[in-house]
């Protein structure tokens, strides 16, 4: 019998640490190893999350590192920004693997992560090696990499929307994106902002322009396309319990119809197990938890306007289901395993 | 002591009859003669909405129309679309007002209307005399009509955050425009879509491009500034209770600042009592149950690219509050009577 | 013309006092004329809810009693409990007149008192003239009082179902309630237990059988019908955005019929305008965002098995719109005066 | 490699089918042969349900029971009652097994079946076989039933809940159940009190003393317990999306302690995967989307009176999931095969 491999989760407490235990332990693969979070005292993870009764045993505590580090091959960081290259740099020296579900690695130019996140980076040597987390188009540099940038949640769901599109050239490069997502995104913080009155039947607008993942969309769309997209993001909070559904704006450059667009859509993510190419408009609640980005579009009369609408789960494909996806394509598992 | 205005209400038991009749029970100046619906009998108004019991003691009826006619001075249809051209004009021929909800009467070219309601208009005589119902642009118009063509509640929303850029011209005329709404705006229907579980924690695209509310808006934009947007609408579905919040992306044709928006939107509506012109993006549970149009903004870096959103209740800014609002000023009450 | 009251809410910023704000503004006979609340700086009410903008121009600031105590006729403590009974002393003092929406003068019993809130009653000497602002029951009382112990929500819609039947001796003292609450009674406070995603599609029961609410509920009912009821008393949390419903479980003495009932009740609410006896178990739906507190029963075929079902919006009748309703009666306004 | 077993869904497109449907795709032991429904045409499983899409490629039909019956070994009704009484005597006449989810042969004293669902029982041959599909109590009967009676979702919470307490005898026999359900309960189908608007955040009470559940329950009871307990049921809808929340108010024979309570819930269902006894009250949100039964209880201060509460989600445990529970006893699979 081969033996498992032995996970770790810092920030276990958190929406996306919560989600990795949940779904880790339905992997045949992995053992959860070693729970780490900001707790004052060392407390049974079940205690914690009753609904793990009886299905995990492990005491959640305020992690040491350097001992941490000895107990697991890999580590989830689920921790806030900032925090990931403070810790990443001792998990990897040990020579053990990390998936960072922070922004900390995912912007290759740290200058402009200091931009938008309001902090030096800490670890540019890592920043070098480390490979975006999106199996979809990079999966053989996800295969060799010792440190993932898991994706924003946003960014999922809006490259794998436009990319295709741009790849081929297809449209103009001022996109307008917008985005609409649950609260589950903004994670388990004790905010009257986030209280249940504030949130239930809203809707706004936050961080017009500015939202710290458009760079990371820009960079991204550059990288794999070799074109620099001036993406126009507008997020918007809903009152809803999870999911993200972004609505792309594109012109074409050239007229088009409906089949040539799924035609490529359904090329691009012929292998891809968790890109569903719709023949209308998704809907969200079809993707809340489950893995996958359902992507759906529509074209004007003239052929030279389309919308491009793409939905995930937030904390599944937009956080830690696409997490595992990474470690299963690092590990030489099934790209499904556990997630299906 | 003056008489108070007889109202009659048609279609009474759909959600727009409904709060209409919430409303006017408030409304000082009025009082309901008249409550119509597709009853198989007639039936005691508050057994069929209990929360009115003890303030509103009529009967409603399936109406003969030529008998209702005399019952009131002023007709709310808050009838499906294709309807209503059938009833206003014996209403309008008997010396009465007409406030009429639906669509029948919002677009002067019959033509566009008969491509988007799928159906011949039978009353295009009256439809040239037919004045929109936006009290804030067309207050004298109103003041002197014997028939209203209450607006879309999408188009509410859009023409308000709109009117003022294009008058000024500041705006390049290519327009992008993403709505959510809830589902209160597609009337009460029995539908599997609109189940509990169909819509609670839900979003979706729907009519991409051609939804007949698009057409609204280019023509009124038009009249109001002479201006021809060519206007990209995408409406969405929310699982939220109540309201429209429309984000609007715009080009200005020159460099602007924030403060300059601000004092344009602020001189707009330095009269109109229903728009608050908001320093930050705005909430939509701020106006929900109220008559409010909040409308807030934000610039890009550059001065050159803009988002405007602006946010209604579906049922009274966008339908029965707008239409109260109209009736104020067509009788010379003041025109919030009713409405705080 | 005559003057205003004037009206001063000390904690304006919790779910009561901005409710309280929101009733008041709509109230012909008073006016508003100082609000505190514990803040860092005196900020504009309208900056921190913007839902009030062009309807209040006050400044909210922490108070200084012995300053504030001189800004108003009557002031609304919709403070914590144990707070109250350090402030209404100066308050009565200078010949103001309180309404308390906290339970600090609600029970007669201050032993009980320090049992169930864990601090000794710091104001016994007002305690004695405090009366318990139930209109419906004890209007000649509220008529003269300086001091007004607002009712608990819980208790309001419990002891409006039951004091009929206890003092008419009909039903047997052992009595179950199971209620269902919305989570703005538990006020605006920055928990994880009241993040959106705890609550939504969430059901718990709380402190059973020892809530703080049940000796409120006991004693009341004993001073208004005479007889010691034993009152088993659950609470529940229910992921909505308002009310509270009540369903109460009763063994008649003597067999009964449903008429018997249902004029019973009739006849105990014939001059309460707020209380709404149904033919039919009722719905929260009706009750919300309404000063109504509905009431319907149903029997089982033995007729010596009972259920009462009663409703209240809770931040309404369930606190900030009684309170009103006791100012009303106070000060000689019609009862429903600004909460219809 | 071993043969799967094959099934059937007859009733594919409810909400229980979909369910089963969701559930059974993912259980290692079975492949879904035959899925019918109410369909005016054959149309592809996944296009009605777009969410199973690349998961199941099979039509769902109008069934001719005489053809479907060859085409699986089990069947599971998920028809609406007083049908599937008509279709079971042909499928158990061809030696194949069934698992109704309808209430047809839940009572085995017909009389009673009759009051209450309104129509004679046609299959009194196969009633007195069919087992009462609850394997937390009747496991060795399961095993060898040919004909499943899976229990009705109300009861399933509260027979979990009273069963050790009757057969110990350890309370009185006057019992008040007080459950709130989701919507989902209700089945799919377009209603208006099915409708968004109608359900969100409203809360009633229906069908009280007289729902259909009681007697199933009192029956059900009895034949465990050999006592006959007076079940005073009132069930109420509230405003979520999924879930039955019980909560259940006895009398103690004796003066109990917590820790002898718990004790014997413990020891009764040491051998029951599915039940799960807490320290404290559960929440529903804990077991939603899991076929868990959580219970909790709270005994007053007397030692006499306790209040249990028990929670499932009524398509999982309370349904689709329990009747692939029973399911997997009839055939010797682990008993929480593709259920965790």
């Amino acid at each position: 019998m081969e033996e498992k491999i032995k996970v770790a989760i810092l920030g276990a407490t958190g929406f996306t640490g919560e989600k990795l235990v949940e779904l880790l332990l339905k992997h045949p693969g992995v053992e959860i190893a070693y729970l780490g979070a900001l707790l004052e005292k060392p407390t049974l993870y079940s205690k914690l999350f009753p609904k793990f009764e009886g299905k995990i045993n492990l005491i959640c505590e305020l992690p040491k590192i350097s001992e941490a580090v000895e107990k697991a091959d890999i580590f989830f960081l689920a921790l806030p920004h900032t925090i990931s290259f403070k810790i990443a740099p001792s998990i990897l020296k040990a020579k053990k693997k990390v998936i960072d579900l922070s922004a900390d690695y995912r912007l290759k130019n740290s200058k402009i992560y200091e931009e938008y996140y309001k902090k030096k980076h800490q670890d540019k040597r890592n920043l070098k090696q480390a490979v975006y987390g999106l199996v979809e188009f990079l999966k053989e540099e996800i295969q060799k990499a010792d440190l993932i940038a898991n994706p924003g949640c946003y960014p999922i769901s809006i490259i794998l929307a436009l990319a295709p599109l741009l790849k081929e050239d297809m449209v103009k490069l001022r996109i307008i994106v917008d985005s609409k997502s649950s609260v589950s995104g903004g994670g388990r913080k004790p905010l009257i902002d986030y209280h249940y009155l504030s949130v239930s039947n809203n809707i706004w607008a936050y961080k017009p322009f500015f939202h710290q993942h458009t760079p990371e969309i820009v960079e991204v769309l550059k990288y794999l396309s070799k074109k620099e997209a001036e993406i126009t993001f507008i997020p918007h909070v809903v009152g809803i319990e999870a999911g993200i559904y972004s609505t792309i704006y594109v012109d074409f450059k050239k007229k088009i119809d409906t089949k040539g667009v799924f035609k490529l859509y359904q090329n691009y993510y012929r292998d891809a197990p968790f890109v569903r190419i719709k023949e209308s408009l998704p809907k969200l609640k079809d993707v809340v938890r489950t893995n996958f980005c359902d992507i759906g579009f529509s074209l004007d009369g003239s052929g030279r306007k389309g919308v491009i609408c793409s939905c995930i789960d937030n904390l599944m494909k937009g956080a830690s289901g696409n997490a595992i996806q990474n470690m299963n394509v690092m590990y030489g598992f099934d790209e499904t395993e556990g997630l299906l």
